[in-house]
C-alpha cells in the first residue's frame, strides 16, 4: 500500500524570511543590473506574501509569450496589447513588471479589464513613466481583483537588487507551490558579460482556481526587439512548452523577458555569434527554470525525462512524447514505481502518428542503471525486476523510446500522477 | 479532508454464485434464443473465473470494431482477419466468441498470433465448424496466453442459455471492475420481436497492464452483413464512442455483435423501418451497456453526462464535451464536490475550436436542482454555494455548455478522478 506522502510546504509569510533550506532553492546569486525586486503580503490572502514587484531603473525591451487559451485572463490581453504597442513603436518602455497570486483576474467580463488597467497604472506611478508596466495575476478565476489592496500595496514593498529582494518576489508568485521558483546566472561568453533572473510559478493550469504558470525573466544584455522576440520565441520551444503536469492549459500563462541594457556590453542588433550565444542562453536557462516546475508539479515524486528518439519530424517526436508524458496511467505506474512498459507502448500506439510497431524500442533508466524492456516492437523477457525496481526507486528517470522511422528527436519533462495530486485537486475548497 | 471509498469488488470466485445483489447487476434476463453462455477458472487467474464462452446454436453474422491504437493485441487482428473473410464470402459463419481475462495476448510477436489461431481452434473444435470462433483477451500486456489451460477449460464449461449461464459469462470477463456489465432486452416494435443481450468490461484502457474495453452483443434477429456492419458503425459513435474514463486507449479493445436469426422474424436485409427501429435499438442498447463501463470507471464515485449544445459541427461539440470529460482537474473537481466552473471554461477554452466566450452558457444540474453558473461568458455571481453543493453531492450529474454557435450537439459520459484510481493503478503488483 503506497502512503500519502506529506510535503512541506514552503512558508509564504513574508515575515518567516528566509525560508527554510531547500535543495531546489538558492541561498544566494548574481543578478541582473538595474534592476530590483521585492514582494508584499497586502491581503489577497490572509497574512500570505501575494503582491511581487520588479523594477528596471531603465526602460526595457519585453517580449512575451501567452497561453493560446481562448478564453484569455485579463492580464494577458493587457500584457499582449502593451508589448506589441512598445513593439510597434520600436521603443525599449517596459520599467516594471507587477504579479499577484491569490486572484486570477480571469472570466470577470468587462470590469476584468478595468482592473487590469489600474493595476498597471499603480506600476506607472512608481516608475513615472506611462504604459511601462506588464500585469500578472494567478489564483481564483471568476472574482475581481481588490483593487484598493493592491494599489494601496505597491508603494509599500521594499525593493533590493540583491538575493534577498528577488527571493521575497518570488515567494509573491506562489500558490499552490512548495518552494519559490527562483535562478540566476552570469553569463562570461563571445567576450560578452551579463546576467539572467527568472521567476516562475506553477505548472499549466495545475490546480483549483489558482491558474497558472507565469514567468518573468530578467537580463541586463542589450538586444532589439526583433531578436528577444525571436530568442524568446526559439527558447519556449525548448523549455516551457515541453513540460507537462496534468494537460489542462489556464486562462492565465504567460512568459515575458525583459532585457534592461544596463550591463553595458556590445548591443545584439544583428544575427550572428553573440546572438546566438544569447539565444542558446536563454533557452538553457529557461529549461532549468521550466524543470523546476515539474519537479514541483501538484502531489509530485518524480520527475520524468520522455524522450523519443528515430521520428521523422520534430512534430511527431513531440506528439509521441506527450502522449506518454500525458498519459494518467504511466504517470500512476511511475508513482507506483511500477517497470510497467506497455502502458508506455499503449501511449505511443494511440499518439496519432504513423509507426511500424516492429521498429519499436523502449529503454528505461535513472542514475542506477539502464534496462531495455521492448526492442523492434518485441518485448525483452523476462524483465529483470530487481534491477527495474532499483532504477524506479530513484527521483529522476528517464523514458525513453526511439521508433526508428528518421532522425528526430524531442524531450518532454514530467512527473507522476500520486494521491497528493488528487488531494490537492479535490480538496480546494473543503 | 476527503477519505478514501473502500468499493466492494463482486467476487469471481465462480463458485460464489450468484453473486451479491448489486443495484446495476441483474437477477433475471430475457435472453435471445439460440445462444448458451458460460464460464470457468481455468486457472490464468488464481481461482478466478477468467474464461468465458458465448456459443449459438446456429450460424450467426458477425459485425466488430476495434481499437484504433497502432499497437493492436493478437486477438484484435485475429478478429479483424475472420470477420472481413466472412464478409467478403458474405455468409453467416460465427458461432462462437472465447473471451479470457488475466492475459492480453497484446505485444506477443509472432507467438501470440500463433496462440491467438489456436485458441479460436479450440472454439471451433466445440462448435464443429472451422473458422466459426471469435477471441477476446484482457490482462497482462507481454506475457503469453497459458494455451493448455485455455485448451482444457474451453471443453469443460457449463452452458446456459438462461439467466445464470450469460451472468457467469460475464463475471470471467470481470478484471478490475467492481461489477460484472450484463444487459439484456427483449424488443417488440415493428411487428417484429427479437431480444438483445450484452456483456462488458473495463474502460478505454483503464487499468494497470489489464488492458481493454471489451463488449459483446448478441441478438436472435435476422439481418445481412451489410446492414449489421452499419447499425454498429451507428451504434458504437452513441455508445462506446461517447465514455471516457482516463483517456487511455488499449491495445485490445473490441466490440463484437453477433445475430444469428433464431428469433424467426422477418429478416433485415433492406434499409427500411425495420432496419431503422433496429438501428436504434441497438444504439439505445449499447449506450446503457456503455454507460455501465463508466459507471464502473476505476476508482469513479460520480457519473457525469457532459453535453454541449450550439456548435457549429457534431465535431466541434464533441471536441469540447472530450476536452471537459478528460480534464483531470474537472474530474478532481467533481470527486471534491467543487463547483468549479473555471476549471470547465477553462477546458472549452483549449478543446482547439474556435468559440465566441461572449456567447458560452454553463450549466450544472442532478436530480436535486439546476443551477446557472455562466451566461454569456460572465460569471452569475455569487454563487448559491448551498444549492451548488446539494447538486454535487447527487451520484448522477449533468455538466451543459451552451457555445451559441450554432445547432449541434454531443454528449460524453464520464466519471471522477479519485484517490482510489491512483491507488488501482499505482497499486498494482505492490
Amino acid at each position: 500500500m503506497l502512503r500519502f506522502v506529506i510535503r512541506r510546504q514552503f512558508s509564504t509569510d513574508i515575515k518567516q524570511f528566509p525560508p527554510a533550506k531547500h535543495r531546489h532553492v538558492p541561498t544566494t546569486g548574481k543578478y541582473p543590473k538595474g534592476f530590483v525586486a521585492g514582494a508584499i503580503a497586502c491581503g489577497i490572502k490572509k497574512g500570505q506574501a501575494d503582491l511581487s514587484l520588479l523594477v528596471s531603473d531603465r526602460p526595457a525591451v519585453a517580449s512575451g509569450v501567452f497561453t493560446t487559451n481562448r478564453f484569455q485572463a485579463a492580464p494577458v490581453q493587457f500584457d499582449r496589447q502593451l508589448i506589441q504597442e512598445h513593439r510597434q513603436k520600436g521603443t525599449a518602455g517596459v520599467r516594471c513588471v507587477v504579479a499577484n497570486s491569490g486572484c486570477a483576474n480571469s472570466i470577470t467580463g468587462q470590469q476584468g479589464m478595468v482592473d487590469a488597467q489600474q493595476m498597471s497604472k499603480c506600476g506607472d506611478q512608481l516608475t513615472g513613466a506611462e504604459k511601462s508596466t506588464l500585469i500578472m495575476s494567478t489564483g481564483v478565476i471568476g472574482q475581481r481583483l481588490p483593487m484598493d489592496k493592491i494599489a494601496g500595496g505597491i508603494p509599500k514593498i521594499e525593493l533590493s537588487g540583491a538575493h534577498d529582494g528577488w527571493m521575497r518576489a518570488a515567494i509573491g508568485y506562489m500558490t499552490t507551490d512548495t518552494f519559490p521558483k527562483l535562478l540566476s546566472k552570469e553569463v562570461d561568453s563571445n567576450g560578452m558579460r551579463f546576467r539572467l533572473a527568472g521567476i516562475t510559478k506553477g505548472a499549466g493550469m495545475i490546480d483549483p482556481r489558482m491558474a497558472t504558470l507565469l514567468g518573468t525573466i530578467c537580463t541586463d544584455i542589450g538586444i532589439t526587439q526583433d531578436l528577444l522576440d525571436k530568442a524568446l520565441k526559439h527558447a519556449i520551444g525548448r523549455s516551457f512548452n515541453c513540460i507537462t503536469v496534468d494537460g489542462d492549459m489556464s486562462t492565465n500563462d504567460t512568459i515575458v523577458v525583459l532585457a534592461n541594457n544596463a550591463a553595458n556590453q556590445k548591443m545584439v542588433d544583428r544575427e550572428g555569434k553573440e546572438y546566438e550565444m544569447f539565444k542558446e542562453q536563454l533557452a538553457a536557462f529557461m529549461e532549468e527554470l521550466a524543470k523546476l516546475v515539474v519537479r514541483d508539479g501538484e502531489g509530485a515524486t518524480k520527475f520524468a525525462t520522455v524522450e523519443v528518439q528515430g521520428a521523422g519530424t520534430v512534430a511527431d517526436a513531440r506528439r509521441v512524447a506527450n502522449a506518454i508524458a500525458q498519459s494518467s496511467l504511466v504517470k500512476t505506474a511511475i508513482y507506483g514505481k511500477d517497470a510497467n512498459w506497455g502502458r508506455i507502448l499503449c501511449a505511443v500506439g494511440y499518439s496519432g502518428i504513423e509507426i511500424d510497431t516492429q521498429k519499436v524500442d523502449l529503454l528505461l533508466s535513472s542514475s542506477t542503471g539502464s534496462i531495455e524492456l521492448v526492442k523492434g516492437g518485441e518485448p525483452q523477457l523476462p524483465v529483470d525486476e530487481a534491477k527495474a525496481a532499483r532504477i524506479l526507486d530513484e527521483e529522476d528517470l528517464l523514458v525513453r523510446v526511439s521508433l526508428g522511422m528518421g532522425q528526430e528527436t524531442s524531450k518532454v519533462f514530467t512527473c507522476d500522477l500520486s494521491h497528493e495530486y488528487v488531494s490537492i485537486n479535490a480538496d480546494y475548497r473543503s
